[in-house]
């Protein structure tokens, strides 16, 4: 399971609050803590107003890369935002994300194309995210249309079908895992991720349906997380997932993970 | 989810004192929590030696039914005990288990089809269980063959795939999902029940395994699960897991469960 970190991230409060006074110490404590807790990637969001954005989000990559080596993530619609943050980056980054919205083809996709950067591609367009698993699959291919003319492989891409909230449409889950296996058949290369949480806005407990989630989406093809790598009840269920479904031989992912402390009891 | 509560059996050293010594008030108590904890029917096993094992099923009976209404589930292979367990029970019961052994077919099929009790079928025979999930379809169908032929509606079956550890054969969890799959399928009528624990035999933190397998199989056609109902993180999941595939229209089922306290933080 690759694992991207997103705590970093400063539409939330105390994050925001670092960023505006440069707080190394708190970010940099983020930083380890997610690395130390599994986290493959780091997601950096600066999250701030477009014109101090490319100067926030440079602050946070050299914080974060002064503590820790796993690559990051660099989270933004903005481009010149993104491309500061690729003069800053040690290691090939993701970027977060393309859509089919029109702006963002236009300012991340050549971006991507340009560094041959990794890339989240998330399945909604200027219409939103589309109701139907068709439509989701749809953007999904127009989009990978795209990044194969730019020159990206497959590999390198992050395909997210987005989940909406089951308390707003019960079918909620199973559009993202139908979505997710139909990416899986038509784009056999590309990484599968998605959000953990969305799912149970609004239902009371809501850690038990995020790991319900977790488990199917796993199921359905899913090989990548954005979460928060502190969260021990979805690290445990990811662990469990790949062991139940026989992708991890001789359970060896699973007794290594928990013989360096990974997964515990809650 | 109809939950079949596993706690009062004399295989367990504490309940089997209990049968020995006729502690009531022990069984009572385990009886009322574990339907306090939303069991849908209570297994009863005595444990006990042949002779003595009739009387001792009747004791359980007779102490459990003073305290609780729900179904029971007699839990024997021995005829005797069997035949009087029904003569006891003041509701329709479920008979654990008929197999395609042949001591089975003989002493517990004609029990089931007589009184036209509701019947749980383990796909296994005198070889023990197959290591294919076609093989143990085939069990399966050979049983179902049987108990239609004695009277009994499909629905009347709680068929058990069995599963095994995965410690000892990483696609065990595969082979029950697929073989739960081929019965809801080709039975559509019949409920799929699952042992919850045998899974994560020989794994640490065992209760997240149990938690993913538990999630799987309801995706792949389980409805019944013979469980520890006392157990809040397996409940939880199972709760989370049915809203999550959009089976609890309007989340109904899922919010009623925590208003009544059976979904909550472990």
């Amino acid at each position: 399971m690759i694992i991207i970190g997103e705590k970093i991230n400063g539409t939330r409060s105390r994050v925001g609050k670092a960023i505006a006074v440069r707080d190394t110490a708190f970010i940099q404590q983020l930083a380890s803590d997610q690395v130390n807790a599994g986290a493959t990637y780091l997601d950096v969001n600066a999250g701030t107003a477009p014109d101090k954005e490319p100067q926030d989000l440079v602050w946070l990559i050299q914080s974060v890369q002064q503590v820790v080596s796993v690559p990051l993530c660099l989270d933004s619609a903005n481009p010149e935002a993104l491309r500061a943050g690729l003069a800053a980056v040690h290691r090939k980054p993701i970027i977060n994300s393309l859509s089919g919205e029109k702006k963002r083809i236009e300012g991340v996709l050549p971006l991507a194309c340009g560094e041959k950067t990794d890339l989240i591609v998330l399945a909604l367009d200027d219409g939103g995210i589309p109701v139907s698993a068709d439509k989701r699959l749809e953007i999904v291919q127009r989009l990978v249309a795209l990044t194969r003319q730019g020159g990206l492989e497959d590999g390198s891409l992050f395909i997210d079908p987005l989940v909406t909230a089951l308390a707003t449409d019960i079918e909620s889950g199973n559009k993202a895992f139908d979505t997710m296996r139909r990416i899986r058949a038509a784009i056999p290369q590309a990484h599968i991720t998605s959000g953990l949480s969305n799912i149970s806005f609004g239902l009371p407990v809501r850690t038990v349906v995020n790991q319900a989630y977790a488990v199917l989406a796993v199921s359905a093809g899913m090989d990548s997380a954005i979460m928060d790598p502190l969260d021990q009840s979805l690290r445990n269920i990811l662990y469990a997932a790949e062991v139940t479904l026989g992708r991890d031989r001789y359970c060896m992912n699973y007794t290594k993970a928990y013989r360096q402390g990974l997964i515990k009891t809650a």
